[in-house]
């Protein structure tokens, strides 16, 4: 018998090679054949389960936790699996769990700030969870100022150690994942205080329970910090609080790859380049971004196909109504970010590059590209995840009520994922960080200094501050260098403006927190430009497979399009486009969204999603919607019985009128 | 002792008369009085606590549900509460329950569609809650397309019967609260069929479980959806599945005041006006815009007091960090959230007006208004929904990391609210409404037919098509007049444009399905236009006060300039305004910010949220957040021990090495 597959005529109709877009997606056959086994590696393992998730209370969730994170132990052991194949079968996993920590950021903060020696004596233990550790930064009064930390390790040169202590209530540390319940070590950062100064923030290795019992170590005080957004999603992570009661550990614990304190306690900095720490800030960001994408295709894989299996009105002498996916007003909402899906891949595989790049650059010593580096990375990390987060909740909405399900995948999808725009940098304080990078490059153009990489066009303001859009008819929008000059222009003006406008206060950092708004505007601006232009270096590439690139095409100028149309005020206002030119590009993004509609469910396809991995009743891959929601339902907690608990109690005295009796 | 309060010095600063501003913001003395009581009465009772609601398994909160509304009942009837009153306290109870579908929905639709023997019948024991109902309208396949319904009531002349019936899985009744565990009736809409004819859907009383011991009645197959988005929230309500397998009742049970069927099977309309039923639409649409403006206001609030609370960065020589609330960052974002409260606030009051008037034309026969009226509540229904779903969430971002624990209070907010964008009519298909209403008003002109109401601006169109904005300073912008007539011009401009792409099509309809998107944007800006408008007249009203009327003007100014602002691309590219006046509305927008910063807690208190509704530890009225926080971490059920359950079985074995062991 044929499999099931009430997408099959969407599928048929498609004019492209899904399966070579489905490299195109991955980045490579190598990166594809991974992801590939791995997903199916843990779709099939019962043990993986997730789709009970968001049922399960709290303790249940945290049980099932520590289960998949040792069963995931076990797996990649008895497989035998190299880093990346354990790297990508833990994404797949997809519940967060203390092991990402302890891999993702209190591994590398030893990696990359600790001696050799050090190094030597913790990595191993960290390697094989002999230890389990977290990072411990952010405090319950201090998130994205961590100059700001209050948390104080003193050291004492009687004993040759250092006092790790919480002074204040605020000091307390606070959301660090892994920290609540499961982790015997931490990475702590607090304020060095010796030879009787404050020498500022520094990382410490802290163990905070006993290897033997699990209990905390005395003078120690954690927990975790309760519930958090949504029903399954980040409750699954044991985020903790932290006090230190003058907890004491050996000088040799404090972090001394930088800077050390010597037996007699003095503060000494070493000849290490502290440029260096930005490289692993590109690296985790690109990271970020690279997730967006994963987040955003998942999304959109879900409305889609339910856009195609759902149909509402239109319906013509009694025949079936029409596809939901056939409207305009939902293919304006749904295309743009199926094409921002493909954006940010394409971004994130790019800072891969970039990621290499400086890392080599700063290995030799060359720091000239730092600035423009750390701007982009910072940028990219914040409006991919701000799009992410709010093209998921479109997604939902856009799946009508069925969305709002949690079966449908996309609450919880919404609720897990929208952390991105809070951690590693919060999102606004992102982009005021771009903005000063884009303030400092244009005051130095006067002294002839050329920006170079993601600012170059900057070098060319002349030319953008006047140049014209030649738009003409619809179809001049789908010539590259037409898009890209427009978005060059928009962010050359809007950060002129800015420019011009700070120059009018008494003091740039007066006139920086006032206009701070405007800034935020004309970073996104750049940043939307930075992807808009990778995208568009994707398609010189070299791109095989029957009509792939043609959609890659199309999906380029969906977005660059969608943007323009989002952000009018912008072009029209800096005078790089006429209304009309604006018209036009609007005539010509609905014509593209009728180039994208018979190719649709083959573009989400090619994301390679396994029903698992989308976790999705109504976005599943053969669209048997109705059957499974249905069948769903019934696993509800409350249809355990045919009647409620509580009924005898609350509901048959109500209809039975015994409040009202014993009133009278 | 004087009681703890941080926000002291702030209250200090503002410049108005917070009691004034409470009577204002309730709408009266009386209206302040009826709800200032039933908040403390809730807020003091301890059955009404919910701050351990999201930790709580959907069995739990269920049941958590079934007490507080028994109790409810209980004490509306020891209090002898007025109906007023009784809705005021259910609305404080803030728990989704059984109980709005049975008051707001299965009640409404007797007395609407009920003849006199049948609200004889029926109300008082729905009154007194001897039977619970719900109602039962959208299918597992069917949502805002009514007429696509499948569930079939076909009359049998032999018994006098109707048979209801579910053909189809997709015809199964789907989401109606209150369905899955504790109704005993529903009003069921079904395709009537009789005389061998399909006559369309109509509504009909059906009994769905005994009152004896509750069990589901032979034919009825009944049970709950299952999961939805969040932890507590919309978990506490018992959205139900109902299928039917030939189920009978009497043919006395359609709902017949529009239409019957006789004994002999004859289908006959009677002569009461179909258009009585927009007066009940109005109704509920004015009920959710006003709460619409509740769920803003509880957001803002939160996010408000917290912002000045939280502190990050700008630290000088050792001092405290800057409050967030000063940065212009946050202002940009969260005062004009603040405005819209107010916003909703009085254009939710004017719709109480629009309804009453509307009642009485109708009673006197008189359905001119009604194109009108209905379009108004449509959209306005639509887009402070829309608006407020994304505030909370900007709100919730507003307040950083900690934004993200349940014990904000904003999770669940979001997650209860977000609903109303779907239900009672869909967002987007809501604006197509108003954009059809738009166009046709428009192609009227020409034949001399003059608008009404919110529309007759149109009857300007030709001065609206050619005016010039008059800006010329900053200033300017605060006038009325100056940002009304660029509202209404906007609005113009945009319809009239729309109307002129539809004349190229071949057919309306395709050219109303092909520029469907724009046609969306349209019905925004008109919209907008209603909202600011309706400020604008209430700030000609007599609002006594020191200080208050000021206050209501700068957040009416912020209203309208922000969203000038944020939609710059309309009102460029229309030609209603110059980018050099874009910048001067900028300009105005942040001179207003740095006024309503000093009043900013002021604003938030006249709301006169109780920490109860509020329920947000970082919201509460006195500002103690990091006690609070810290408090409310311990009772997190993981805290229960202090080794967490399945460390014997998936913690220790991983750092003894057992995994690695076993394989060697």
């Amino acid at each position: 018998m044929e499999p099931l597959d009430y997408h099959a005529e969407e599928r048929s109709k498609a004019s492209f090679d899904v399966e070579e877009m489905k490299i195109v997606w991955a980045g490579s056959r190598h990166a594809f054949e991974i992801s590939d086994r791995a997903a199916r590696l843990v779709a099939s393992d019962p043990v993986f389960r997730k789709d009970n998730r968001t049922m399960l209370s709290r303790k249940e969730l945290f049980k099932d936790t520590l289960r998949k994170t040792a069963h995931a132990v076990k797996r990649t052991i008895e497989l035998n699996l190299s880093e990346e194949e354990t790297h990508t079968l833990w994404f797949y996993v997809d519940q967060p769990a203390y092991a990402n920590l302890h891999w993702g950021m209190f591994i590398p903060a030893i990696e990359g700030q600790g001696t050799e020696e050090q190094k030597q004596k913790w990595l191993p233990m960290a390697h094989n969870m002999q230890i389990i550790g977290c990072y411990a930064q952010t405090e319950l009064g201090h998130g994205s100022n961590v100059q700001g930390l209050e948390t104080t390790a003193t050291f004492d040169p009687q004993t040759d150690e250092l006092v790790i202590h919480s002074p204040t209530l605020t000091s307390s540390k606070w959301w660090p994942g892994g920290l609540g319940k499961v982790s015997t070590h931490a990475v702590v950062y607090a304020r060095l205080r010796t030879d009787g100064q404050d020498y500022g923030v520094h990382g410490f290795i802290v163990q905070l329970r006993s290897l033997d019992d699990h209990s905390p170590l005395p003078g120690i005080t954690v927990g975790d910090i309760g519930m958090k957004f949504g029903s399954g999603a980040y409750n699954s992570m044991d985020n903790g609080l932290l006090r230190f009661d003058h907890v004491r550990i050996p000088r040799n614990q404090m972090l001394m790859r930088l800077s050390q304190v010597t037996r007699e306690g003095k503060y000494v900095q070493s000849d290490v380049p502290r440029q260096l720490v930005y490289g692993t800030m590109v690296y985790v960001r690109q990271i970020i971004v690279s997730e967006a994408s994963c987040a955003l295709s998942r999304a959109v894989c879900i409305a889609t196909r339910y856009s195609a299996v759902r149909r509402q009105f239109g319906s013509e002498n009694g025949g079936p109504e029409t596809q939901v996916i056939n409207y305009k007003t939902q293919q304006s909402r749904l295309f743009p970010l199926l094409a921002s899906a493909y954006a940010f891949r394409f971004v994130g595989e790019w800072m891969k590059w970039l990621y290499t790049d400086v890392s080599k650059r700063l290995q030799a010593n060359d720091f000239s590209t730092l600035p423009e580096v750390h701007a982009c990375a910072a940028g990219l990390k914040s409006i991919t995840t701000s799009a992410t987060a709010d093209a998921i909740e479109e997604c939902r909405k856009l799946c009508g009520g069925h969305g709002y399900l949690s079966c449908s995948g996309l609450p919880e999808l919404f609720a897990v994922y929208i952390p991105n725009c809070t951690y590693e940098g919060d999102n606004i304080v992102m982009l005021l960080q771009v903005a000063r990078f884009l303030m400092k490059t244009i005051s130095r153009l006067v002294s002839g200094k050329m920006p170079v990489g993601t600012a170059a066009y900057l070098g060319r303001v002349e030319h953008l501050m006047q140049c014209h859009c030649e738009v003409q008819r619809a179809e001049d929008w789908l010539k590259h260098c037409i898009i890209l000059e427009a978005f060059e222009a928009r962010s050359a003006r809007m950060s002129v403006a800015c420019a011009e406008s700070l120059s009018r206060f008494s003091t740039p950092e007066e006139g920086f927190g006032e206009i701070s708004a405007d800034l935020v505007e004309a970073a996104v601006a750049h940043c939307q430009l930075i992807i808009v232009s990778k995208f568009i270096e994707k398609l010189q590439q070299d791109i095989p497979g029957k009509g792939v690139k043609t959609q890659l095409e199309n999906l380029c100028n969906v977005y660059a399009l969608s943007l323009l149309h989002k952000h009018l005020g912008d072009f029209v206002s800096t005078g790089c486009i006429t209304p009309k030119q604006g018209a036009l590009a609007n005539e010509q993004l609905r014509s593209l969204y009728s180039q994208v509609r018979p190719n649709a469910i083959a573009l989400v396809d090619a994301f390679n999603h396994t029903d698992h991995y989308l976790g999705s009743v109504i976005g599943c891959y053969d669209g048997n919607v109705y059957q499974k929601l249905y069948e769903e339902a019934w696993k509800s907690p409350l249809n355990d019985t045919v009647v409620p608990d509580g009924y005898d109690e609350y509901i048959r005295p109500l209809l039975k009128q015994h409040f009202r009796t014993a009133r009278l």
